[in-house]
């Protein structure tokens, strides 16, 4: 059966476990928040309890980063799910944020591995002015971009973009990549250290739409196809800097400033130096952007990213029954 | 001859030495940028540096911090100007900043000194909606307000408010009480560990309105007297706190969120909790809140700050003719 056949949905395992995490950059606050206030509720006693059929496994990802209000403490936790990290030898006195990958990959993975849990969500912060984004290395994997479509659907008036990192050549690195799928739910604007009500709001009506979700496609509905729009990650560009010093010399140009997903044309004004100069873009392909003026990306060197927009078609989907699940572990073995 | 006479202009010594400072809290960008520009210019070469009557001093106040990214490294530097920090006794391994602030006070001070610089303008960056702010000790120190009145009128479009730190009772503790003059230019909204170019412009103007009025007044002009709002620091407010754990508990309610200096009434939301109840104040006194959300005071225990508003009369000033200067120096050495 082709993946893309319209009228019959794919069918594709159930989520039986599912990991919302926050606090992977300790500094952006709605996802530590947002953790610490479901961990309160799971807490609580529920009548409705024994009936839930996904079981849901609440992370605070880096917690001695969340405790000194800082992105990381040795090391940026988001980069270190390489399997080369996650397995690899180990030095002496290895960074906090290595051991800890390793903690979560035994928590949540081993990744690639078939006890993985099923979905990964992790929450992040950014200061760019993107709205709710999903970030995933996959623009093909229908059980993200139907919870985005599910997600676009329930909360209408929110800007909502689906990022894709782009060519799998590259390996995937960042937590949501331990999960059979995975994603990050990034929302801005925020500054880092903060918490404000408006995106702490939205990114919990976000995840509770994620949470509903899951468990009607648990449940056997069908979700229909339809159309995504993606955003593939083209390259990152880097503000202007001193040769010597290595200080940047201007700053994202007004103009630009706060217009994420806007299209960036061909000498558009791109910074502002801070002498007063205009920098125009220099490309000769209109391309999206992205992170304008990401905080945590300066010591990155990226001052925004850009992007190609496609339209996806993605089919009906809807989970395989018990019987089709048992059907399918048979071949599995068989085929090996 | 009275301060408040309104034909005849109070007369006060000429501002011959000021300093300009950033980078006091190294997160914070604008100022650090600012400054590095402001040094550059300064190693250029310029036709009319002989015609200048007053020396600037350029000064990035945390170098250690500016290049860690952060607020501070050990303490933060901007609550070191006691004079009880300043001279006091030293432990074996002071924390940085407790260093930094007696080089600077040996810079720019002595403070409470005849050789203190004549004016401080010390360059600071709020996550908070808060526009151009002075904010200052005094609410009699003609110089800062006349300063502030001038750049009101030379940046209409820009929202500017007097901040004034209330009771002289509490000792200044900041880098711009080092001077005989001083004030912090406090704009936002910046998060911090940003630069964004409108927040850089706008800082770049109020130093540039600055400096010009210190040339004026220095050169003799007359800076017709008029009325300035001031807003009091009555007191601050805490975020609602776990008695346990002491994390919040709320975030600043949407309704206040970015609204600062407007007048908070009795029963006004005032906190959301992270499980949706609307929190109100419990004050019986309207008042103006500011420094609502600001990233750096989660670890000071203040979500916002609240403020009596009072429109203050202020004189016309010129500076003192070099006469009239060497007369009261001759006035004071009698009087001793």
């Amino acid at each position: 059966m082709s993946q893309m056949d319209v009228d019959e949905p794919v069918c594709l395992p159930r989520l039986s476990r599912v990991a919302v995490c926050g606090g992977t950059h300790g500094n952006e606050l709605s996802g530590v928040y947002l953790v610490r206030e479901l961990l309160k509720l799971q807490r609580r006693p529920s009548e409705d309890d024994d009936e839930e059929p996904t079981s849901l496994l609440t992370v605070l990802s880096n917690p001695r980063a969340v405790q000194q209000g800082r992105r990381y403490t040795d090391t940026d936790l988001n980069r270190c799910f390489t399997l080369a990290t996650l397995n690899g030898p180990t030095s002496d006195s290895p960074p906090y944020e290595i051991l800890r990958a390793r903690e979560l990959n035994a928590m949540l993975g081993p990744k690639g591995g078939p006890g993985a849990v099923d979905l990964v969500c992790d929450l992040h912060n950014t200061t760019a002015n993107m709205g709710l984004c999903f970030i995933a290395y996959s623009d093909c994997d229908w059980i993200c971009l139907h919870i985005f479509k599910y997600l676009q659907r329930q909360m209408p008036d929110v800007p909502m973009r689906f990022v894709h990192l782009g060519s799998s050549e590259k390996e995937s690195y960042s937590l949501d990549s331990v999960g059979k799928h995975g994603f990050a739910m990034e929302i801005g604007p925020q500054p880092h250290g903060v918490v404000r009500s408006d995106i702490y709001g939205l990114m919990n009506a976000g995840v509770q739409h994620m949470l509903d979700w899951v468990r009607l496609f648990n449940s056997g509905a069908v979700f229909e196809g339809g159309f995504v729009d993606v955003f593939t990650l083209v390259k990152n560009i880097d503000y202007p800097r001193d040769e010597k010093t290595h200080n940047i010399t201007a700053a994202v140009h007004s103009h630009l400033q706060d217009r994420d997903f806007c299209l960036l044309r061909p000498h558009d004004p791109l910074f502002q130096t801070f002498s007063g100069e205009t920098l125009r873009y220099s490309g000769s392909e209109p391309l999206y952007a992205f992170f304008i003026n990401e905080g945590s990306y300066y010591e990155k060197g990226i001052a925004l990213s850009l992007a190609r927009k496609r339209r996806l078609v993605i089919p009906a989907i809807r989970a395989q029954t018990e019987e089709e699940e048992q059907a399918r572990g048979f071949t599995s073995e068989e085929e090996e």
